[in-house]
């Protein structure tokens, strides 16, 4: 580690969900994947987009599907990036809003990523507990004079979330920047979005890997004021986003009929899920989006983590304290979802 | 401009070759791309990719790409990273492997990027001269005790390259870390990836964008030691590349025939023009990349550049001292170097 800097030796590393290399082998709920494929018209226009114009750059601006984002939700282009995925968006974020000497914080428990990247670019930050019951303290964000506060809403991986009038409340006596990670908005249906022509202080941020079955493209989206959106372009690598990926996001964009009818079902197995959790007696934190946060009285989460292992069927297990109390299981189809609880039944 | 900090406020944007909007009136000739189409076994293996699989995550590790280029090229996977575009590997090399009071070298005229992310990171750099000829002057990176040096070779935008043995020689009185951008490697046939396994601090990086005709795709590749390969692991986004690019990348290694029969093609064009321009009386600087880098002695580059833009044909011009005496032309299909000729025949 002779060439590495002093930042990137004292980062701990954030690991994504295992994916075995017999991966086929499992029914994979460790990731909030959408159970559900992307829509034809997407697989589509990304068969169409595989041709001779691959051999040239992206446009480094994308755009064409910034315009699209931006009319249906009543912006501008200039308050859109497109980035490869929403993390990249949170790189830069670290990267170029925030000074040396800044403090950021960041909710506990929620997405690791946030504490890796804050260490990576050498920023101090606060771990900001939840309430008991995982619900969001808005205030607790105010304690300290904070340069930039995360907030995932709904919230990975509790699902708990935060209502919109709270937002608003904060960023009205906040005055640094406020990050809004909506990966898991669609599902919970209540976005901040409308804040954005409002505050210059507030980036809203989307991804098309769980809503849009797109995990596989990475296409992130931030909204925010121009200015925002400017110093991002600046420090983004020139071409992010790849031709077939600006591809897909348009044809998802476009055909909001089959998003609406996936998310409706992905929404109606996370109920039945939660009903057959229950009945079998786990505690169920209410959830707004594709995944639960359950524990059961009578087995560590850890231990059940591994026995559902050991049956082929991964979920995710965070060590650490309070979470480790939880294991966090995506939705899947209705066929993974029995197949889970009947080997629940057997393992309890 | 509120919320930037003052490393983005310090940061000149970088340009990438313009992109008008009705570019495909135009004859592109200003980045480099390759003129020819990726092939067919890329283009099938791509359309294969689009399916129900792009719900998933890629493979955070790119591990099967790594293995086909560790095979090819007589390293082991451990000492490959797949990057989402070289500009990626770049970025993560000055994020992670420099400290914030290093000192950063690059040739001057070279890829302007290097300087643009060494400010973004806030690492001071020097521009070290090209010879008069632009030919490299590796003691020139001896003379201060530099952490970081990157050279292109060949160079972006002179085409001018670096004797392997010259490299070495220069690895030898060397202590900081050597980046070898060979983008444009494959044009010129004589790589520095041999010595990866006999030198910790030297990182060889590729690209997929030039001679494997996949700039849209958004590819690249760093060869180094195993512990270098790692941090730049750690401070990569999760799934940096997606799966279509890797499924791209892999077809493109897997089909060495092509590649070849399009690589003898390009440089069977280079030729031409060359010949076709010194007979116009250009001074063609020697290049063993995809491009030229010339001048004409009765017209100013801007004003060449200017004019070739009124007649549909984008040539790459840079302002700045040295550079801004040439224009950097990328070589086309023989169609387009024609219609080129014949252009600048009416203009000078």
């Amino acid at each position: 580690m002779k060439y590495w800097n002093s930042r990137l030796r004292n980062t701990e590393e954030y690991l994504p969900g295992e994916q075995p290399g017999n991966i086929d082998e499992f029914i994979k709920l460790n990731t909030n994947e959408n159970p559900f494929p992307p829509s034809k018209a997407v697989l589509e226009a990304l068969r169409g987009a595989c041709d001779e114009s691959l051999r040239r750059y992206p446009d480094p601006l994308s755009r064409e599907v910034r315009e699209i984002f931006a009319s249906q939700n009543d912006l501008s282009p200039e308050n859109v990036f497109i980035g490869n995925g929403s993390d990249e968006i949170f790189t830069l974020i670290l990267r170029g809003l925030v000074e040396q000497d800044g403090l950021a914080a960041f909710p506990y428990p929620s997405y690791a990523l946030y504490y890796t990247l804050a260490q990576v670019n050498g920023i101090a930050y606060d771990r900001v507990p939840l309430r008991a019951d995982f619900t969001y303290d808005m205030g607790a964000f105010l304690n300290k004079k904070y340069n930039l506060v995360i907030v995932a809403n709904p919230n990975n991986p509790t699902g708990t979330w935060c209502e919109i009038g709270d937002i608003e409340s904060f960023l009205k006596k906040f005055k640094g920047l406020l990050v809004v990670d909506e990966a898991y908005v669609d599902f919970y249906n209540n976005t901040a979005i409308g804040l954005v022509k409002k505050y210059d202080n507030i980036i809203v941020t989307r991804s098309f890997s769980k809503s849009y079955s797109l995990a596989g493209l990475r296409i992130g989206v931030a909204a925010a004021h121009p200015d925002i959106i400017r110093g991002l372009m600046i420090i983004k690598d020139s071409y992010n986003v790849n031709r077939l990926s600006l591809a897909g996001a348009r044809a998802a964009l476009l055909d909001q009929k089959s998003f609406r009818s996936s998310l409706q079902m992905v929404v109606s197995n996370k109920e039945y899920l939660e009903e057959r959790l229950a009945g079998m007696g786990f505690t169920v934190v209410p959830s707004q989006a594709n995944f639960v946060f359950v524990r059961h009285p009578q087995v560590q989460s850890e231990e059940l983590y591994r026995k559902l292992k050991e049956n082929k069927i991964l979920v995710r297990y965070y060590k650490g304290p309070v979470q480790g109390d939880y294991v966090r299981i995506s939705v899947g189809t209705m066929m993974e979802i029995k197949a889970l609880c009947k080997t629940l039944e057997s393992v309890l």
